[in-house]
């Protein structure tokens, strides 16, 4: 009742953005794309979308009213910059009026949003079914009542991880350790790493430390006659900005500078050149010399690896990719040398590639050791299958809220919804459908789509332009926010609910970025 | 409206779960403690109490059922195991019954609580005012659109600061760095002081970096010739358990047993004799020799610190205070040789010790340099002032997510409720008197209530009992929560709801768990 009533006046506030969207002039092309939309056959997955609220729910396209920052941004990014730094300020925005697949800011601009907080907002801005949600008794108890998971959990916290984030763990991996962010999920993982192989060395869960060992650990050492251990990742990798997940990051020097890091090793990721199907033979042989890199390091750094991490697809590092091939090559050297396989999958995972989780395309035999998400979940945390990773004792593993129970039932709400509604296939699809499109802008221009990558991979799509800073700035202006990484990608990460009529509103902003260049 | 509707039935559960406390035989001592409590004048913040909601809302005092864990509490934990490792399980508790000061369990258990989730619940669980707060279009939106505030922030995220976590700035700082938990509060804060360090060696923000420090960042060395840079912290201290506030966390070899950290200096904490003033001039002289331990490690170190990282009062290593005095002379030191100083108020912060921060004790007229906050503020983050610690450049600070408003939404609504009470004041009058009772309780039991310490220091009191997690194990028995810190201390916690009332009903049931002992 209560929630029902919050709706009414919710829908009504759409509705006054939707009115607001209206009345202003938009391109023309883009009314006309969304006529040509229109008459589009709907897929099975998108009448499934269709017969819900996802149809109407939206602006029909976006508006560009200002400048971006206009005046009112400016004068409130003004403000906001005498106690929080803006120097990294893309957009600032009104979340209230923020609707599906747009995202809006205070002066009615309303843009298309295809970067999505960074790739973390699932499906889409004001969702109905999340505002639902949030409204319910359980949520609300979950934000009053905040828990030390690890000591106090509430009494549903075995249910809420079955029907929620355990629902849909990884094959293989059917236990979870609960985190705050991506950062702490790949840190808390490496931890468990590092308890994982000590134990190993010591002969086993039963055996207890020795008074050398907690004497050595007070001061921030390993005990005499043993070596450090390190996690090997990938160049051009990301894996968060704490002091441990930033030494496994390795994109980009801003990110590092001045932070002390550990001696930890990184090996070259294949550089892949495209279009994949011209350059079969030097991009394994890319991924073989990748490969070799790997186990030499692992038999030979100075500083073993207790476990490697990587991600499907390096995401900040500039949408990097490598073949199933070379991930089971990587899970195959590192069971073969008894080191863990990390899946970061903070950014990959949920859907966006058109499967739940991006390695699921792998055809893994052997499942990976730990998988950490965050993001789109909305929640963190790693899974895990073998009981080994349970440290063998209590509070070696913890912290004050490990998690939070109210982000968990956000999860939740949004796996029903992916689940209802077939989003991940939808996804697979509807990225199909963009590949395509994209795949023909880049033969009408040529090196301004370059290095296209992402096919078959939903709408985890990226290519680089030469201009691309200048290519984002001006895709605002087009009705678009897109997001870079690496050195010139651009990367496209729309929500699970981005559809095929989405697709053509981005396309020709796209090709209008390209044709302003000229 | 919507919020009355479901406050409705909220009210209707407390007052279910009131009566099912009511109808339960509570030991005898409980009822007698409580009419002698209704007998006491109302002080002038009682009375403040006593006019809102807060003197009606809870049972009148525990109820104790079953053994806890219970035979319900069992099933759960074992289903709960499977999934999710319950080891360091305290008790399983029912959030939906547990009100204010009183937590409830899955078989009917009702407990007084002066653990209060690791001293981070602020003002009782299922407080009526955060329950609104927690509806609220504002904290819905929070919850389903969350940004990543360093590139979208929302348009009223300046309005949110200033009205919330920047109301309660410590004095000085005027500035916050928004986080999500202690530990990334922490980490963020080391991170700004080794980029405020290294810029100065490099001659001012204007000066960039060389390819050199470019290069041995992304292969996470310092360049050729420049020395490493550590943060200095304090034997027995807790900063968190990430890999970098893990390296300055010093209080058990159980969160630091194979975990790699790195080399940075442990100065020693003043262990203070009780009773204070029976031991002036040997705790004098401890707080002499710590500080010029201090000063020799600034000057001395192979790794030289960028930045001292202290507690107010060293928590989780067992509640060890020092003196203003001290503080003041630590101040003084880190200011004598630039480098900075890390106050870390996540345990301390928010009203526990009867001041709003535990450093506003000090009377320093030179104000820390950071002050990280977490667990009552229920969002967390560090404070600072001096506007170079702003990173030089954008992107250096950064993560998706940094911090969450739904959270910083709560801990306005906290801090509301904190001052139309005037909680902080409460509190301070509260631990004076459940300070006295305590005093007594220890001249009558010898050595159960050894180093009784946090004299002025609101309820942020403990002190040593020779059988401690007996005494723990026991007090649950006698309807009391409570958790223990270091070798042998039991830590008070309370809320900042708790009442004389509420320290009468403890008091009463620690002088059982000590008659038991006999």
């Amino acid at each position: 009742m209560a929630s029902r009533l919050l709706r009414n006046s919710y829908t009504g506030s759409l509705r006054a953005a939707s009115t607001a969207a209206s009345t202003t002039v938009r391109p023309a092309a883009v009314s006309a794309v969304h006529q040509f939309s229109a008459r589009r056959q709907f897929s099975a997955s998108t009448s499934k979308m269709a017969s819900s609220f996802y149809d109407n729910w939206e602006p029909e396209g976006p508006t560009v009213k200002t400048e971006i920052p206009g005046p009112k941004a400016k004068e409130a990014i003004k403000e906001l910059h005498e106690v929080f730094d803006t120097r990294s300020l893309n957009m600032l925005t009104d979340y209230q009026k923020s609707v599906g697949n747009y995202i809006a800011d205070p002066d009615g601009n309303v843009l298309l949003d295809v970067y999505a907080q960074i790739a973390s907002i699932p499906i889409g801005y004001n969702n109905p079914v999340l505002h639902d949600a949030a409204l319910s008794s359980a949520m609300v108890n979950g934000i009053i009542n905040r828990p030390a998971l690890g000591n106090f959990p509430p009494t549903d916290w075995a249910s809420t991880l079955k029907t929620g984030i355990l629902k849909v763990a990884p094959k293989g991996l059917d236990q979870v350790f609960t985190a705050m962010a991506g950062s702490d999920a790949n840190e808390t993982a490496y931890k468990a790493a590092f308890m994982w192989r000590r134990q190993k060395e010591r002969g086993g869960a039963h055996v207890d430390f020795t008074v050398e060992e907690m004497e050595s650990a007070m001061v921030n050492q390993v005990p005499a006659g043993s070596k450090p251990l390190s996690i090997l990742s990938f160049k051009t990798g990301f894996h968060g900005r704490l002091f441990g997940s930033l030494s496994t990051t390795r994109s980009k020097p801003i990110h590092k500078l001045d932070i002390p890091a550990f001696d930890w090793p990184q090996a070259t990721f294949p550089a892949l050149k495209y279009p994949l199907e011209q350059h079969a033979e030097e991009n394994a042989a890319a991924e073989k010399a990748a490969l070799d890199e790997v186990e030499h390091l692992i038999t030979s750094y100075h500083v073993p690896p207790a476990a490697v991490v990587v991600e499907p697809i390096q995401s900040e590092g500039g949408d990097n990719h490598a073949s199933p091939a070379f991930f089971r090559g990587l899970r195959a050297i590192t069971r073969k040398h008894d080191v863990l396989l990390i899946v970061d999958e903070v950014q990959t995972g949920v859907g966006a590639t058109g499967k739940f989780w991006a390695h699921d395309h792998w055809d893994l035999q052997d499942p990976p050791d730990m998988v950490t998400f965050s993001k789109k979940a909305q929640t963190a945390g790693y899974y895990f299958g073998n009981p080994e990773l349970r440290p063998n004792k209590p509070y070696r593993q913890f912290n004050t809220w490990m998690g939070d129970p109210a982000r968990a039932l956000l999860f939740k709400a949004i796996i029903g919804e992916i689940e209802r509604l077939g989003l991940v296939e939808h996804t697979a699809k509807v990225g199909d459908y963009l590949y395509g499109k994209l795949e023909a802008l880049g033969e009408k221009y040529p090196g301004q789509f370059a290095n296209l990558r992402g096919k078959g991979q939903g709408t985890f799509i990226a290519f680089d332009n030469p201009r691309r800073d200048e290519f984002l700035a001006r895709a605002k202006k087009f009705g678009v926010n897109i997001g870079g990484s690496g050195q010139s990608a651009v990367r496209l990460r729309p929500m699970l609910i981005f559809q095929e009529k989405h697709a053509d509103i981005l396309v020709d902003a796209l090709e209008k970025v390209v044709k302003s260049f000229k």
